[in-house]
């Protein structure tokens, strides 16, 4: 089951995904929902963050050659995390499916993807167990965590590097099955492929994550975890268009615009 | 004008303060809201952090003191910050006056306080000026920036050092109107006041903050903004009262317990 959340007649509002159809609810994925008989066309839709998270977490160092490339990038040894760390980003940023990534004026020429796979919480949950972490997720999104590398080199947070009003572009919907093994994350820009790896070889998986972080803080309905990213990204241009698609889940698209 | 937020059969409830009795009302601060008729003493009040923010910006080093005794804890030179750069903090560890401050099973002797000038938006802003900057704010409360430094020198991020759940205490209430730089800051545990400084002695003050932030990022009503802390703080213990006091705005007051 697919969940995605548009703006329709002023208002955000879920909606089942059914094919090219958006088939619209009153209430939440999260709660009790019932469909209106209203449908919009996934072509006309206007799309939203498929949730605003209470809290928005998000992982920044999971994958190995990203960690690698990284580290080279700043003439340092490579050190990959010995536990699972969690970090966090900020709502201000979010934005849905074909919703501009807008450069503020004084960004450098370092602009760039990352594409991440996304948890999104369900159920409240403390002291997870390997065992049954994984039943407090609803399912699965696309995260692309645009950032700004000069930025993120210079300033002691990653505030503006990578919270920048729509630098956090989100969905497209909210995918409830997945077989994350099988999954497979592709990132294009103008359609050209340039990253492609297995979405679940992380050095801490989405298991190991949900335990650590619940052995301290209690997840609630509608946060999300934000998995990282793998390989080394380009610079990004206005006008570009980047795709980021995860098998089973879809394709998140975002163009990259001026700032008016 | 001071708003609290209480629990009130069973559900969160904004209410004015008078004197010693908090006036119940529907809707909001950030909104709309009428009086229902309906108070609640002070002292029976269940207290409840006054606002749970879209995004909770905190500021990290921002007293010359605090930064000076930091660094000698980690046998290094201070380095002060030459521009605003904010953090975050997490809401699953927001808490309300009176709330206990509950204490994992393995967190290690060093659990510590930080009293903390918090600024409460009441407008959307973005892109704000020196000259209309303040204009954005709803009010002030207080915070305590409650830290376990093992981990905070351990992990990579401070996501349990400063996030874990009860951790973030707030309030008492918002206060409206407030003359800063008359403003004292004073943390007592037990009764014994262990630290007092000028609130408003800053690195970089509340205008420079709001100012930077809105340069990239939209303040929406009900995010908050946690200004820092002077002073090197103690140890917390089991059973340790702190009150955190600011002159004009009131007294948060927390109970440090163990976990059952």
């Amino acid at each position: 089951m697919r969940w995605a959340r548009i703006q329709h007649e002023g208002k955000a509002t879920y909606a089942v995904v059914a094919d090219e159809q958006l088939r619209l609810v009153t209430g939440t994925p999260f709660g009790e929902y019932r469909e209106t008989g209203v449908s919009v066309a996934q072509h006309s839709a206007h799309w939203l963050s498929p949730v605003i998270p209470p809290t928005f977490y998000c992982v920044g160092l999971n994958y190995t050659a990203h960690i690698e490339m990284a580290a080279r990038a700043r003439g340092q040894e490579p050190v990959f995390p010995s536990q699972p760390d969690v970090g966090y980003r900020a709502v201000n940023a979010l934005t849905g499916h074909h919703q501009p990534i807008v450069l503020p004026p004084d960004v450098t020429e370092k602009v760039q993807y990352e594409g991440e796979l996304v948890c999104v919480i369900g159920t409240e949950a403390k002291h997870l167990t390997r065992a049954n972490a994984l039943d407090c997720l609803l399912g699965f999104t696309i995260g692309n965590d645009v950032s700004e590398r000069t930025w993120q080199a210079s300033d002691r947070t990653m505030w503006r590097a990578k919270n920048t009003d729509t630098f956090k572009p989100m969905g497209p919907w909210i995918e409830t099955e997945l077989d994350l093994d099988a999954a497979l994350t592709r990132v294009r820009v103008n359609g050209e492929e340039l990253i492609e790896f297995n979405t679940n070889d992380m050095l801490f998986g989405v298991v190991d994550y949900l335990v650590a972080i619940t052995q301290y803080i209690t997840l609630v309905p509608g946060d999300v975890l934000w998995m990282g990213t793998e390989g080394h990204a380009k610079n990004l241009q206005v006008g570009d268009v980047v795709d980021i698609d995860i098998t089973g889940i879809g394709t998140l698209t975002n163009r990259v615009e001026a700032s008016a």
